[in-house]
């Protein structure tokens, strides 16, 4: 059943003894609204835990140790969730068919939970959470502010992206204004390299091959790369970004290589194309701009395949 | 003498035949405001010009092609200028002792102007040209918001750099309302690399290194790179960011081989070091994170003056 805001509140409100759970590789947005809504509910008296699987440095200090204390919850609740395939396989065996409440922004949302609480027009489930926070009155202080700017900030490209719009740019300013250093959280988040990351950066170039006359760019990351520069997939997702950013390139595409030899697809594109609807013939999803499906097969297998359904989508 | 935005206002609605300057080399805040207060002046019936010595791709739709008619103006305006020595030699020649007014944000503004509009605290020339129309009234359309939007996106690097304030991204919000297609401007200026680009990059990521403990990093841009990229300098001004992108590096240093022997020089810190301190010393300027200057010498020479300033100023 979908809420609105006033009624999500309510079973806020009325919950206690809370498990708040996001999705596997987690990004900002995941950890931004996780954390953001656990401080919350902190605030109220309620007994509240976290699971997650990766952890961004940067939200590190926004939650005490005890946040991820075992116990047994009497309701799940999911932030920034499409769908609880996106789990990971403990959680989904676990609580993936029991959730009780989701807060998401993906309007590919499975409604698989009792409730959901859904705001497809939001950039980031941070900003349905701070329009939840908004619409009942929870003030909220500098911490979970620096949670919610990072959510945003991570799903929008640092505002970059066209699901900015006005609200976002003036919920940015909100937070900005409960007292958040924005320019030193941007800097880490967006402005920084690890030596690792720099050389890793200069390989993944490297990959890039284009196809169908420049209008398909496609980069290959191999688990050789990952171990001759010591860094995890998880420290390279920005990656994904640049294949679509070379002029006159409608469709940029990522492989990673899995160790079960297949390849996780990460796709990019430029309007009009839809990755989403591409993905989803191969069984993946995904927002119109960004999205992705899994294949298994060698390298030039995958791309064969792949090209086969961009070329279709691009005519 | 310094003005508010209503005595400015009053300036700019006495005055006709009217010349508007911006600093050479214009990045998008400096061709933003121009254009941007070209289109308004013009909708008050005012006999106005525009001399710019380089385009910004996306903003030449923005002005008739009668903007940069020959004339000869009664007043000079300087838009985005700290300084009448950043106009082109001709225009610093021809005009840089007669400007009646000047708007700008650089702390920096030597005040070279019989009036001057000046907010240090604004994150671009364009967020002060939005203050000023806001503070009289004066509506503005959607391609003036777009030249505004430019303006401010590209001086705080996509609301990224910590001149970005709550005030700013409420800009931002005001202007995307104005009906600008801000993610497909977004994408053009922050998203989109040519091939040439793209190649660049690559030689100018291998020209990298750093000292003084990886507390400094130097990069070198040859006029044999460009010209083995086929790519101008105005073309690759974003390379400036990337040094100061490598984790632990305090200052980015990029030198810029000139024609005549010596390099132009742009540098980049993180708080607390003030590159515009450290330029000072060498005669240049800037703002405290980003600041420049211009030495002569072989590249092994210009490095070594380099590091003798900036190592002074990390004690």
């Amino acid at each position: 059943m979908i809420l609105n805001y006033e009624e999500t509140w309510r079973k806020l409100n009325a919950a206690d003894d809370i498990l708040l759970l996001t999705h596997r590789n987690p990004d900002g947005d995941a950890v931004g609204s996780l954390f953001g809504l656990y401080r919350q509910l902190k605030k109220h008296g309620k007994n509240v835990r976290c699971l997650i699987d990766d952890m961004t440095n940067s939200l590190k200090q926004a939650v005490d140790e005890s946040a991820f204390d075992d116990f047994a919850p009497s309701y799940v609740i999911t932030v920034d969730v499409a769908d609880p395939a996106l789990l990971t396989p403990e959680q989904y065996e676990k609580y993936g068919s029991d959730v009780y409440l989701s807060i998401d922004h993906h309007g590919t949302n499975k409604n698989f939970a009792e409730f959901t609480l859904l705001d497809p027009n939001a950039s980031a489930a941070c900003e349905v959470l701070y329009d939840l926070f908004g619409a009942v009155g929870e003030e909220i202080d500098a911490e979970t502010a620096k949670c919610l700017y990072i959510g945003i900030s991570t799903d929008t490209g640092c505002f970059r992206y066209p699901n900015t719009t006005a609200k976002t740019l003036r919920t940015a300013a909100d937070l900005v204004e409960k007292g958040i250093d924005n320019g030193e959280i941007n800097r880490i988040i967006f402005e920084t390299k690890t030596k690792e990351y720099a050389a890793f950066e200069k390989m993944a170039l490297n990959s890039l091959k284009t196809f169908l006359d420049g209008r398909v760019a496609v980069m290959t990351l191999t688990l050789a790369m990952y171990a001759a520069c010591r860094i995890k997939e998880a420290d390279v997702a920005g990656i994904a970004a640049l294949p679509r950013q070379i002029e006159g390139v409608e469709v940029g595409v990522v492989l990673k290589e899995r160790e079960n030899g297949s390849f996780k697809i990460s796709m990019r594109s430029n309007e009009p194309v839809s990755v989403a609807d591409i993905c989803a013939e191969m069984g993946g999803g995904g927002h119109k701009l960004a999205a992705g499906c899994e294949l298994t097969g060698t390298e030039d297998e995958v791309i064969s395949v792949l090209l086969s359904h961009i070329e279709k989508a691009l005519t």
